[in-house]
């Protein structure tokens, strides 16, 4: 069932005492070049330098004791897998975590640092699901779906729902969107709390298969995506796409030279760092400003949430 | 006279519409290296990316209306300069800065986009003082010294009382020196509100003149220093000093090994973009860790202000 304000209120209230309330910030600048007023939530400061530990503190939150302690499951690109990591440390329990032997090397960095223990896969989707059941079924361990899930979906809510509580009537909400659970909790939490309010999420537009599902009616397959943004690969999910379907107003995609140039304003400017995933939703407005789209000559109020800060440092994209 | 409370709360009233508001954060993460809880106010997310903002905003503010119209200005290596600019801009006067031809390109930028009007002199002491009377002389602007003036000093010591005003119980309060504008007015806020509140100091030991000053009773000039840190190249001032020698407990040296170590540990872990300056606090606490020194065994609540956050991002230190 979908879930409700309640739920998200509840979770909000359980996972407070773990998570940071991170601050939202504003750049005079970006506001100047954009012609909006952009309400930025930093979720780049949350722990793990993501908004996902939300959601995995939530999951875990969520165990019932006798399954907490057989620990927690997942295969994830990254931030999700530090997240479930950190979550499960911070409960005493173990989680076993399948990341692509791909994964960016500061990421698995952090898994390892949280204490998760790692079983590398070949990076596509049938070696992931096919390692994480081997490791449920040795360990007894639950399966937390990066975000299918609705003890995720309504843990990512309460990103939004801070943003909300903070800055009023606001016109837009802005996420990425990857397999959906950032962008379905913000969305629904949104439809709670302010309905008047339009959520758009932006996409790479080379991993634009949320996009496309939007436009048929069902859930596309992320294949061979390309984009900079490694947070982003993935497909929407049977929880995730009706919840996107019924409260999101539109997704835009971008190519990824906005993105970057997204990435910098934002590192130059407002002196934090997100990671290019984080930056799609600016790289969106960037994009209409550019080619004189849509909102021409409305100053609106618009709130993104950034969604996390994890670079490697060593590989900068400029 | 030396800044009474009053006028330190009177600055803040008046430069509070203009300035942010900036985070104090903190990072379970760097609270579990060092052993200590550490407060991080964020003046790297102020406006033009440091604390610099502060004083320049409350020196302009101070001016007559007819003195205001000649202008402000000020010879610096950097902050100073883009903080007066912005700050001239947005009352609506102009702005001359000095600047040494050296000075890091994405400091002369910000001076540019900020509206500031720059002459480039040689990087020495007396170079700088030349072309600032000539260019006084033909504008008939006020000059506004880097940090040797108490509009300034009362102005930085903003950053700190709103540091003390959101944590209490401080047992330390750190900042870096350079010429002792932000140290001084920090030192003399925590007299006032948190007495029992120690204020320590870190310099970069290539540039140890501000700890030699102290060790000698005597301003000791800054001759030939060697430092990544450019914000923090000057001698101390006629107006510092004597704060610093009455308020401050003690000045630490750090060498920039330390210093860098201390900036990436803040930007991979914390996601936010600190200048080398900003970074010589923390710096200090890394290395009194490494050497065993003083607190041992002692968890300590402290403040560190982080100074700025202006870095070439084409020039990373690793």
């Amino acid at each position: 069932m979908t879930p409700t304000l309640a739920e998200i209120v509840k979770a909000r209230d359980k996972i407070n005492q773990y998570v940071h309330r991170t601050p939202v910030l504003s750049s005079q600048l970006i506001n100047e070049i954009l012609a909006h007023e952009i309400y930025f939530k930093c979720e780049n400061l949350q722990k793990v330098g993501a908004f996902k530990f939300r959601g995995a503190t939530n999951a875990v939150l969520s165990l019932a004791n006798e399954a907490a302690k057989r620990g927690v499951a997942t295969h994830s690109s990254g931030n999700h897998a530090a997240a479930l990591s950190l979550a499960a440390r911070q409960h005493g329990i173990p989680a076993y975590i399948v990341m692509p032997r791909t994964a960016p090397p500061v990421k698995k960095a952090a898994v390892a640092e949280y204490g998760g223990q790692i079983t590398f896969c070949e990076p596509t989707q049938v070696a992931r699901e096919a390692s994480l059941e081997k490791v449920v079924a040795e360990t007894g361990a639950t399966f937390i779906h990066p975000y299918n899930d609705y003890r995720i979906i309504v843990g990512q809510a309460t990103a939004a729902l801070e943003l909300l509580e903070e800055i009023g009537n606001l016109d837009i909400v802005m996420t990425p969107v990857g397999g959906g659970g950032l962008l379905s909790g913000t969305a629904l939490v949104t439809h709670y709390l302010s309905p008047k309010t339009r959520v758009i999420a932006g996409e790479p537009a080379g991993a634009d298969d949320a996009y496309r599902s939007l436009q048929m009616g069902k859930i596309q397959p992320s294949v061979n995506p390309k984009t900079i943004c490694d947070g982003l690969l993935t497909s929407l999910g049977t929880r995730t796409f009706p919840i996107i379907q019924k409260f999101v107003h539109k997704i835009i995609t971008v190519e990824d030279d906005f993105i970057i140039e997204a990435m910098r304003l934002v590192w130059e400017r407002m002196k934090i760092i997100i990671e290019p995933s984080a930056a799609v939703p600016l790289a969106v407005l960037l994009k209409e400003r550019e080619t004189g789209n849509k909102t021409k000559g409305k100053r609106l109020k618009v709130g993104i949430i950034l969604s996390g800060g994890n670079v490697d440092f060593e590989r900068l994209p400029w």
